[in-house]
């Protein structure tokens, strides 16, 4: 019997102990040994709950513990959970999290701590929630040469835009639905901003390059700006909008990473990824396309992960199983050289002016709606489209990048 | 280093070898060794090949030689495939195949031999191509308790029914530009007929349940029968038509599993895999819906996924990996007692009688379509469906089982 701790009892960790508790079977078919909550550590009391007896307060009691052979950390934040994830690993105990913002900022040198001391550093849950896309990238896909990973990875701003699609609300009226139903959280900043999806690109751009992506570094944009009037246009144009992250290696062989809401034809895989869903888009140079998509977030999809971490790390016992990345950050390639279409909206009486400035000789129409005129740009760097942008001032209304592949 | 064998230098097995020399750098990376092709078995010569130097007509040169540590089993069939398979396992050495057919076959008592022999028997590849669904099931859910897999696990019939809707084809023209794009074979029963997404059902089937499910004791029914009108229909309901392999856990805890063309709504997952692409949505007790999509066939992704197992057994020397299942052949549950609700079309002049017939008291109304009359039936077993049918013999002109969830 292998016996592990779980530190904070929140909902991704009672989660966990609820999954170990109800998988308990499947649990130890896959791990190959039965698998028991020793401790819960909380600062909290849990008076009447009925793991109170396994709640401590202290972390020594956990980390010198010889039988705990893995710890779940679902604490959060990068204060106490690195601490104790550092102390765990190196006790040598394996450490299994969803702490994406742990994983983006300290996951190099916590993977070599791992690594030191033959245990596993593992955060299935930390990206995608339900959908084993670490896991994909890491191991399923390990011998292919990653040439792009396209993501709609944060549930609540995907629950957003599709309520804005499909129930023609403003922004502020989706978010406030998000937030009743416990989508979106009173503070959404971190998810509409594109904070969140962009901690999870840093991740998976790290993992397939290899060497620490800085999620500061990568060029952010979150969904605020999105107006009912982009997707009347979107939808006049059989496409729909989503907050997109990417990674790609641009063709001087540079990681290029960024989180934006882009258009993007109804056709494209990720276009039917909807609501709370999360999906991922990953191109291989000899697999071509494969999609993974599932639940983003909730305690039982993510405690699932954590779980599916849990039985791998019984399974491999003093052996690391996971590659990891340097901690040396990778150097991105700048936003400003990226080439992309563009599709303008402006005021219908300024449609020439704008027009103009953005296709030049380019004749390429565009179409009225409501009072506005909207169309395409020809390909242009970024940096072109800004000053562009920046010069025709209000008489730009919005603007969004065209994914086309 | 590490060196392996291929057997057979057809499609699947020349694709082997370009990927493992491809992606050398990836492949190596990822398994910790350097990864070399040695010997290519096949009864044909290939003069002025670059690998010429590599071919051999004799396994024996293979099965004794110390230095291969993994072969890869690109012949297909169950003849020689399957006697070179088992001698390599009790050699010792791990076995990587694309081979559904042998895998459906012979899976379990293989997969029993590589674990006595502590080396690994593998078939990413099988199914799915280049999706990595057995990884996916046998590792990454494998804490889950799987409910459902659903699956469009062929891309030759996915192709012929994309056609007939976004063409307008009937069936034999689909057929006949598939088979001139080189997607479905000169004979091309096994895909059509439904055997191929059988074969590969019973596997995931077999994979989930920890026992064998026999390929052939499995419901089937291909897509040869699907007309136009069912298009008609199927656009006018906002639905479309695919071909799904099911595998259910049915309430009395008996897998079920079926093969057949089904209407499924356009908002559920499995509706936006079109032309050759699978995909396989999977459910589970804790993560919910989950779906994986991707190219399934073609010559480089499967070889990909079979490159992907060989870096596994190399990371995995002397250890075995997949958990397999018993040779005991799983009983199903019959599929007479199944309930569905069914799509029915009819002449015009005789829907008042079908429907009477199939539908009683239930006064749900269908609709009429270019002289036909189409309705849902309630929901009913297979069977009491099938006695209505046979009824009213000729004045059925088509039915399809509804796809809900």
């Amino acid at each position: 019997m292998i016996k592990i701790a779980v530190l904070g009892y929140g909902t991704v960790g009672s989660g966990v102990v609820e999954v170990i508790a109800r998988n308990q079977a499947e649990l130890s078919g896959s791990a190959g040994e039965e698998i028991k909550v020793k401790y819960i550590l909380d600062s909290r009391e849990f008076p009447g709950d009925p793991n109170e007896d396994k709640i401590v307060h202290d972390f020594n009691i956990i980390v010198e513990d010889e039988e705990i052979r893995v710890v779940c950390e679902a604490m959060g934040g990068t204060g106490d959970a690195y601490l104790y994830t550092r102390r765990a690993l190196e006790a040598g105990k394996s450490v299994c999290t969803s702490n994406k913002e742990l994983v983006a900022r300290h996951g190099a040198e916590l993977m070599s701590v791992a690594r030191e001391r033959q245990c596993n550093y593992m955060f299935e849950a930390s990206v995608g929630g339900g959908i084993p896309i670490i896991r994909t990238l890491a191991v399923a896909l390990s011998t292919e040469r990653i040439e792009a990973v396209t993501g709609i990875l944060n549930g609540t701003t995907n629950y957003i835009l599709s309520q804005m699609e499909s129930e023609h609300a403003d922004y502020h009226e989706a978010l406030a639905r998000a937030q009743r139903l416990g989508y979106a959280e009173r503070n959404p900043e971190a998810d509409v901003k594109g904070h969140d999806a962009c901690r999870k690109i840093a991740i998976l751009a790290s993992l397939v390059s290899g060497r620490r992506v800085d999620s500061e570094k990568v060029y952010t944009e979150g969904i605020d700006g999105i107006k009912p009037e982009d997707f009347a246009f979107a939808s006049k144009l059989g496409m729909t909008i989503k907050l997109l992250a990417v990674s790609r290696m641009s063709e001087n062989g540079r990681l290029f990473c960024m989180v934006a809401p882009f258009l993007l034809p109804l056709t494209h895989p990720l276009a039917s990824v909807c609501d709370v869903f999360n999906g991922v888009l990953v191109r291989g140079n000899m697999l071509g396309d494969t999609m993974f998509y599932g639940r983003g977030a909730g305690k039982l999809p993510t405690a699932s992960a954590v779980a599916a971490d849990v039985a791998d790390c019984v399974r491999n016992q003093n052996r690391t199983i996971m590659r990891g990345w340097d901690s040396e950050t990778a150097e991105l390639y700048d936003i400003k050289n990226i080439e992309s279409r563009f599709f303008v909206r402006c005021a219908e009486e300024d449609r020439n002016r704008v027009r103009e400035v953005f296709c030049g000789e380019d004749k390429t129409e565009g179409f009225s709606l409501e009072g506005e005129y909207g169309f395409f740009t020809p390909v242009m760097k970024e940096e072109v489209f800004g000053q562009k942008r920046d010069m025709l001032g209000e008489a730009v209304k919005g603007s969004l990048r065209l994914m086309s592949e």
